[in-house]
């Protein structure tokens, strides 16, 4: 996205959609199968996004080169990979490219949970200071799980990494020919801290003794603040995207934070949703606090000054998707065909009609794990009320709701340790979609939701901190002020629903407890068995 | 069905299908819509099945009139309605016709749930001997429910009411102009035994004062035994069915009790389970004994000189087709019809490529709530496991399975007493469409299983007690000997899959007791505000 520094417009934006996607069967051109739970990504699409993206922005917006002051980039996190000492990603070597492990890890990659209940157990007998900042839990999706998994599984190719980095910085270090590390996936992904650094070499080498120099040998302890400037285009970046050489490039940052600015969202006590896939949320405080099953907080991670919170629920529009694409009958594919609309607006539609609690239904949304508060990708998802009179409209809006009920728990985490709530700003492409969606969310939570207009908020976001880079703004509260996306629509809470759904959320939190703490492991027992069933190969 | 005495084989056989079906929404010709849970039927559809059917099997057949010796009907139960004192059915006087309790009570009506808790409320509490025959809890779906139902919600119908009467005795009724009463129904469903009778009239009275006099106003305490003649055929109904007026007409029997005849399973310890939109569970014994949640044990309930048991399952077939009705998406329906198959085999053809436990899901089978062993309508159907991997064929491999783990409950259940199963006989439609569920039912049960060549299992078991009332044979196990349909085939339980099935077994009944016996309610409270929900009617 091409945006103006002067009042944060958007100039021109243009999409490549990667050539091989999330790989989560095989290998490409190859067949290599992967595990269940395994999610990568090829950097090379990283580059050709470079090199189709920002030339097509510059003739769409028949901007000249000289005129961009500033590039950021913001990237989903934790996605990282093995690079040897040049950068060249492991997969990009022919004798590696077979290894699954050489490949990025996407961050939805889940493969790693048992590295991450070492990680837990570890730092929990040990007392780590830095476990409460991290809600008590490391995510599975998270950098350390994530190496540790790639030494135990191929040591190999954790030996000839000569770097293992967040693909965000990655990128940035395609860019500008320097290797630079954001303080924000640092601090929020790696276990960094500005006063603490990163843990302990004991206790990397508790985890594994070849894994206490992980840091030194693979990582960097020099730590750049988001807001900086990592370098500037080398020539060959600059060949790639039709951009001058030498134009300032910003450290970089990561797709949720970066939104808090670009939607203004950058006050004490305002939470900033980004709805999407997954759900994001930041919320900024003054004041530290350990707060349940947060993904994090950390000093200056989203705006200096301020401690950034982050929190998230890691599956939202991906169950609506999962639920259009595997679980609607052809009837509402057809209707919405001959209505010139799509299914999920048909399944808006009729489940609009329905009060609250009138479907019988119960959801809990953990179709991908849960990230907050219960940090354990080892969840599932659960519907309780399913009757022979069940209509899909009326899955489709349980399915809304839990999703609600899901940012309520995470809310009321915060509330719980006086993290005051205020203002709740909703971004991302999912609110422009679906208005029900988010009624529903103002309904369940009893909030006023406010709806960004920007539905590219993390490449604004991103934009604002390339234009500081550039030096076009002393500070990104200051590019904030100049840049932000307006508000475009106010949601207010139906008070009539409050009774009804503080019932449904009583029993939300209930069975929330009662399968995500231990009280019936289930979930855990059935993707055991699925496990145990796929190694022994037996099909009926 | 028409059927030759010598060895049981089907002469002709011919279907009406009911112009009003199944009235679950709004009464026939009118807009007076029915509350949920509800399910009526029209009595003129079994008169107008009556005048189809029987002219046209004889024309298939080329028999002619007085070569047929007898006629059974066997009927869905308890499925009841209320008639004048010349068996006119209320719903056909023109005053009454709008009124929903004049209709027919079809067996899965589920609105009388109220009554039924007080029915076992007041049984409980006045230590009333009969409850542990029906497993201690009394159905919504059985007949004092559903009387003391019209009582309280339409006394005007209820006083209007000069009998309460089963379908199955009113078509026998229509057939020969005497009202008779079977054992079986009245047994299994009117808590009548030969040695006690029916509940004392203080008991009624304590449920209601106007209910005291139930059984001697509107029914009768004339039992009479199944196997017996309850008349001969009207000349108005010779008319109707091109029969000879004084062919004789058997007492009325229920669709699952005759089936046991009909496929040869009237030994003790034998099961016989009728397989199709519900499943039924018949298990002759020798000894009484009190099971947990058995729908009933009947003296002669079955076959003369044994104990009938009955349990049951009251959604499994109907929830394989909600699924394909509701939850199967576009390319699985496109697949079926460019194979020219059906989306039950495509999903069945899929499924079966996967090993117990491979789909990581778990279900509660409870749409239509739980007959056996819990006896709860107010129960509803969970999935537990869901994942944005999860595909249909995974789904309705767990529905498979789910429905096999209830029918496990219900033999455990039954060998926890000392009532001792040596051998499983399927019937019904079901094992002869979908053998991937019997294949399921073997594993799950770790039992062979052998399924009847009969596909009208129930029609050829009606059959038979027609011949007996017609006098071909001395006694009903005399008639099964002879015209009995052989075993189709037997499936083997594979051992392999024991150890997986166990597992999952463990979780089924871990979770059907935390949700089924008031560990959680979570169920009853969504029916709870469903039911406010739809009363508010303020829709969002």
């Amino acid at each position: 996205m091409l945006v103006d520094c002067l009042d944060g417009s958007e100039v021109a934006a243009a999409v490549y959609q990667y050539a091989n996607g999330v790989i989560d069967q095989r290998l490409p051109d190859s067949d290599v199968e992967l595990e269940p739970e395994w999610a990568l990504q090829d950097p090379a699409d990283y580059v050709r996004t470079l090199q189709h993206v920002v030339p097509e922005v510059l003739v769409l917006a028949g901007v000249r080169p000289e005129e961009v002051g500033g590039v950021g980039i913001d990237f989903t996190s934790c996605t990282m990979l093995p690079t040897a000492a040049d950068g060249t990603p492991l997969c990009e070597l022919p004798e590696l490219r077979g290894r699954p492990h050489a490949w990025v890890k996407l961050w939805k990659h889940h493969a790693a949970q048992p590295e991450a209940d070492e990680v837990n157990a570890v730092a929990q007998e040990r007392g780590e200071p830095w476990l409460p900042r991290y809600g008590g839990k490391i995510s599975s999706e998270w950098f350390f799980p994530k190496a540790l998994q790639i030494l135990h599984e191929d040591p190999e190719v954790y030996v000839r990494a000569d770097r293992l980095i967040e693909a965000a910085d990655w990128i940035v270090w395609q860019l500008t020919g320097v290797e630079t590390r954001n303080n924000c996936t640092a601090g929020y992904k790696a276990i960094w801290s500005r006063a603490a650094g990163f843990p302990s070499a004991e206790y990397f080498g508790a985890l594994d003794p070849r894994f206490a120099g992980v840091v030194d040998e693979k990582m960097s302890r020099s730590i750049v603040s988001i807001g900086r400037r990592a370098g500037r285009l080398t020539e060959r970046a600059a060949a790639w995207t039709g951009l001058r050489p030498g134009t300032p490039v910003a450290v970089a940052n990561v797709d949720a934070h970066v939104s808090a600015p670009a939607v203004g969202g950058i006050e004490p006590g305002t939470v900033v949703v980004i709805m999407g896939t997954s759900n994001c949320h930041i919320l900024l405080g003054e004041r530290l606090a350990e707060v349940e099953g947060m993904c994090g907080v950390v000093e200056d991670g989203v705006v200096p000054g301020l401690l950034g919170y982050e929190a998230g629920q890691s599956a939202v529009g991906d169950i609506f998707a999962w639920f259009v694409a595997n679980a609607v009958p052809p009837q509402i594919h057809e209707l919405a065909r001959r209505e010139g609309s799509d299914v999920h607006r048909v399944l808006e539609e009729e489940a609009a009609g329905l009060a609250a609690g009138e479907s019988g239904l119960l959801v809990l949304d953990w179709w991908n794990g849960n990230r907050s508060v219960l940090v354990d990708a080892g969840l599932s998802g659960c519907v309780v009320g399913l009757e022979l009179a069940t209509r899909p409209a009326e899955l489709y809006r349980a399915l809304l709701e839990a999703t609600a009920f899901g940012t309520r728990v995470i809310i009321d985490a915060f509330e719980r340790e006086s993290v005051s709530v205020d203002r709740i700003v909703a971004c991302g492409g999912l609110p422009h979609r679906n208005r029900l969606l988010v009624q529903i969310y103002a309904d369940v939570l009893g909030r006023t939701i406010e709806v960004s207009s920007s539905q590219q908020a993390p490449a604004l976001g991103a934009a604002m901190f390339g234009a500081l880079a550039g030096g076009a703004f002393g500070s990104i509260r200051e590019a904030s002020e100049r840049m932000a996306a307006p508000i475009a629509e106010t949601y207010l809470p139906d008070h009539g629903k409050r009774r009804a759904y503080d019932e449904l959320y009583a029993e939300y939190v209930r069975l929330h407890d009662l399968f995500g703490r231990g009280g019936d492991d289930v979930m855990k027992t059935l993707k055991r068995l699925r496990a145990e069933a796929r190694q022994a190969v037996v099909p009926s």
